[in-house]
């Protein structure tokens, strides 16, 4: 018998309708003759009705507390949940993440799993029950305290399960069909990926796919657990991500050149103009950066004019972080002694993505050809061994986007992608 | 130092005003140099919005499932208290009813508690926090899942955990200002009791007064740990409930000889008529009834009519469960052989309570004057030691009350009795 983990997120689950066509699909999977641990994230808005009531009480809301707060969201989703299967004539319980050993550090409101230890789930699922099990959540291993998981926190809650479980394919079941070759609000033939690489998957991830996180794929492909990305709306096959092709239920597939074009417009750029170019000027400007703990993405140095002997140094972050690094630079301006900052948040990022390119070597010069054609400028380039991406400005996105898209032969002959409600966490 | 344990009900704490008002009244109490546990209900209509989720889907819901979604109700309340304390800068930290040991047995939606644990509770508040529990909610002993106390269940958790950390009180904080003489929506002359003994208050509660229930009343019997109920709003003394009058911080007050004047008109009563005078047929009728799992209240049998050898047997119990006791009784006519059952919901319960009168001889006598005088009839009379309760009709309910609480001179001179909200669980 198999053991399948499913994942429904919030705007699955957002109301009574949405949780009884859910409980079908789930009794669906059991009675076809699988094992089945579902995970679900709290109902359409609950979160952030629980959060604008943390906000009234609390300007800072303790993060112990908070937690406590927030995972009463998913309480009740999953009780829901498990009476609407009840009521199908199947037998099911519900688990609390503490419950169904997800254990995790102290870190409040951004927890990272330690361990599962899903001995009551495995009791549970061995006894004929439909386990439902609250994403986001767990408790720390030192006080015992319950803690959230942060974004993606349901995502990667199923696949750690998949994985203590030693499950046949985790299924993360969403608002699109899948994982498309880019994103569907922008390019309208854009197309399902059938099947997607881990590695892939983790470039375009990080490059601004936000169908899955970082963490949840990248947690998949250490345990090697088959992620299955599909729609709760329409019940179509999704989009297969694991190590190999053949996985379970998906065609055979060949390795795609290309898998998709990402892109990314939450990011900003700052320059550090008129930099002495000289050894450890670079090393003090990321170290304080660094100490801020702010994340920085693609760095780029140009070569110094000889004439000046200064260099400028670009590099990419959150535009949340924008304030804070400024601040941060400031301060050490006399030691460096650079010239000025530039601070520029109308930008976009655009990444081609595909293990592919490795052995193609003409993808590089395809890629500003298409950009070049479109008339888009690019600003900065970063790349990767399976991976290329640009700084554009963020007005040109959408044709920058669709041009890369069309140029590498990835539009579908129809509009096929549909896009059902809003994001779950 | 003093170990004080408070609860607040759900009218209490029904908004985010509402709670940073309580979260006041809290360090105030932290701030009079005591150690502070407290228990909170969940906030105004939560519980209800969640009963009427889980009827959308499913007619049925299954006890432990409903366990799970109903005890989210109060992990909102006490995070976001918590959340509260500390933006006043004072320690808190919450607790589930598991987290802080509240072991009870398996029977969802209606568990009894049979063991608290408080370690948590204590090692809490010994590093200076004011620990916060959510009430109504406990885990089983033999299955670890979590199960909610039924009515009453916030108040009971209270006591509980007040009895297992030796706390020197357990102050009940509702929306009036103690336990009355009378119920004031009824009685505008109802006077406040300062003191009532255990016994006194255990009649009332089963006699229809609504404050405290009967349940955690045995219980801080018990434990022998004093209660102080009182309003949350008006921040007054309000009653003591005790074994002795000179509990702490109530004044020094004579016992007296009647503590008050409840009704219950949530009763019915039914009649069996024409029941044969011979042993084993009451028998028959009661064990039907008790199979049926229906409490009963008053039973009355009238001295059989020596012409017919046939008797009447009466009856109150709860209205809820007057179809129950029709169909169960109708199924054993043929074999006990009685004539017909009346039913009537028409009616209600009057109840004089008060230890004085096991020495008052004349009490009983004053009680039925007071009705007559009122033009009031009796149709059912039962009495304990310290209670006499009468059943008249329904409509007479108000008058009744009044004749009798002004015949036993507990009228005040001023009308004080004030109603400030709704009532919590």
């Amino acid at each position: 018998m198999s053991l399948v983990v499913q994942k429904y997120g919030g705007s699955s689950v957002a109301d009574a309708e949405g949780i009884k066509r859910v409980a079908k699909r789930i009794v669906e999977a059991k009675k076809n003759g699988n094992q089945v641990v579902v995970v679900v994230s709290a109902m359409g808005d609950t979160t952030d009705e629980l959060i604008d009531l943390a906000a009234q009480v609390s300007p800072m809301p303790a993060g112990r507390e908070f937690d406590m707060l927030l995972t009463a969201g998913e309480r009740i989703s999953m009780a829901l949940l498990a009476m609407a299967i009840k009521n199908l004539g199947h037998a099911a319980q519900s688990f609390t993440g503490s419950q169904a050993g997800v254990i995790t550090d102290s870190v409040h409101t951004k927890a990272r799993i330690i361990d599962v230890t899903p001995g009551r789930i495995r009791t549970s699922v061995d006894e004929g029950n439909i386990a439902i099990v609250a994403g986001f959540q767990g408790v720390s291993q030192d006080k015992k305290d319950i803690t959230t998981l942060g974004r993606g926190g349901s995502d990667t809650t199923a696949v750690a399960l998949a994985a203590a479980l030693e499950a046949d394919v985790c299924e993360i079941y969403t608002d699109v069909d899948g994982v498309f070759t880019a994103d569907p609000r922008v390019v309208k033939k854009a197309r399902k990926i059938d099947w997607i690489s881990f590695e892939d998957m983790l470039e375009l991830a990080s490059s601004g796919s936000k169908v899955l996180l970082h963490r949840c794929v990248e947690y998949a492909r250490r345990y090697n657990i088959p992620i299955h990305v599909r729609s709760s709306f329409s019940g179509l096959p999704g989009t297969w991500v694991s190590n190999e092709p053949h996985a379970q239920g998906a065609q055979k597939v060949e390795q795609a050149i290309i898998s998709g074009v990402a892109h990314d417009t939450s990011e900003a750029k700052v320059t550090v103009v008129g930099v002495p170019d000289k050894p450890g000027e670079a090393a003090k400007i990321f170290r304080t950066i660094a100490d801020g703990q702010i994340n920085i993405d693609m760095i780029v140095q140009n070569v110094s004019a000889a004439s000046t002997g200064l260099t400028d140094i670009s590099f990419t972050l959150p535009k949340t972080d924008g304030r804070k690094v400024i601040d941060a630079l400031e301060k050490i301006k006399p030691t460096v002694g650079f010239e000025s900052l530039r601070y520029d948040d109308q930008i976009a990022k655009i990444s081609l993505v595909g293990a592919g390119m490795k052995t193609n070597p003409g993808v590089t010069a395809a890629f500003f050809e298409a950009l070049s054609d479109a008339g888009v400028n690019i600003e900065l380039i970063s790349t990767s061994e399976i991976r290329i991406s640009v700084v554009t400005r963020a007005d040109d996105v959408g044709e920058a986007v669709r041009a890369v898209h069309t140029a590498f032969g990835l539009d579908s002959e129809t509009d096929e992608a549909v896009v059902y409600g809003g994001t779950g966490r």
